[in-house]
């Protein structure tokens, strides 16, 4: 078995664990505990030297980055479609991939731990309540994209079958709880995050990641 | 001519600018003026709800999101060589390209509209000032990247031809500037701009954009 997943359970690390699980090929998990501090290690540093996940390794390579490893499960796995395959079609769905990765992902980090954008801790505070409201509008806009593509018929959204942004729509949704956000109150995202979590695959993972979706509690 | 590159001088824009001179094909650039505000009128909304550049028309379809964009432009270009071609060193090429636009790009960003990202004054000055020393500590991991590269004989970052994360390279580098870092004291990424500066496709959108490339003003 040559594929192997650096993952840590509930992290973006989400989306190509779903592809590996959708891919049917065999693949090791291999779980980093974040909060006991295993991505510090001089072992995992060596395969990811920032300390993140997710790291898929193949071939004696460590691929970081989930838009590189999503791009090269694709081409692996074509016959999947985890993006759409070619020219504008791919375009857009590279987009929004992209938008998520750089945009939504990282509001989201800036609620989690301020501390990696902010020194004084009033400041911190500052950026995490900032970056809450943003997150809401982010998920807002994120909302209207699911809804949109359930209007023209789409069962996924980049095509007939689950891929990468569906996967990262339900990590990105699941985060809202952190974020003190109600995730159901995102309706058409919330429905297509259910969709996706009752998939096989999807819910294979769910089960080894051990991970409850609604994770907000009204204050 | 149906390629149409909406950029702003000095902008992440830049990135594509270079490919499509790279590409030799016909191409109308539009200049979009940040600083008076054309990125919010109802005719750019329309083109890019976002509100940013790049954006790349082509076929009646507007592609934003820079990453996207190099990716299609590659695909249709493919003689180029813009990234690498395929499995393990297109994954390492996107994964450095993915990082420039996750990390590098967005730590920028905090530096030069901390407004994004923090509400309260006293709370954006610390963003900037936090920011700006993260940018110095990922432009020197970016230094290291290149001088690894050219310890290996390596052309150019990529390939043997100048390519996308060559052109996000400059940009970078350029930004620093902006952020109160020298940029020459990058020494092995400073060559590396200098040298794609010296290309004639990079040269024409420098030219172009009237870009100077050492913003850098000591205090």
């Amino acid at each position: 078995m040559s594929l192997k997943l650096y993952y840590a359970p509930g992290a973006c690390s989400f989306v190509p664990h779903v592809l590996l699980e959708l891919s049917g090929a065999p693949f090791e998990p291999v779980l980093v505990k974040l909060h006991k501090g295993e991505q510090r290690t001089p072992e995992y540093l060596a395969i990811n030297p920032r300390g993140q996940v997710p790291v898929l390794a193949d071939g004696g390579e460590n691929i970081n980055q989930i838009v590189a490893i999503v791009c090269y499960l694709d081409a692996k796995f074509p016959q999947h479609g985890f993006l759409p395959r070619d020219g504008l079609a791919r375009a857009k769905g590279m987009e929004l991939l992209c938008w998520m990765n750089n945009t939504v992902h990282p509001t989201f980090t800036h609620v989690f731990r301020p501390s990696t954008f902010a020194g004084e801790e009033a400041a911190q505070a500052d950026v995490k309540a900032f970056n809450a409201r943003r997150y809401a509008g982010l998920l807002g806009e994120l909302d209207a994209i699911v809804a949109g593509a359930a209007a023209k018929g789409q069962a996924w959204l980049t095509g007939d079958k689950p891929g990468a942004v569906d996967a990262y729509a339900l990590t990105l949704c699941r985060w809202s709880g952190f974020a003190g956000l109600d995730p159901t109150t995102f309706t058409a995202l919330w429905a297509h995050v259910q969709k996706l979590a009752a998939h096989p695959a999807a819910a294979r993972v769910i089960e080894r990641e051990k991970l409850q979706l609604n994770l907000y509690k009204a204050s």
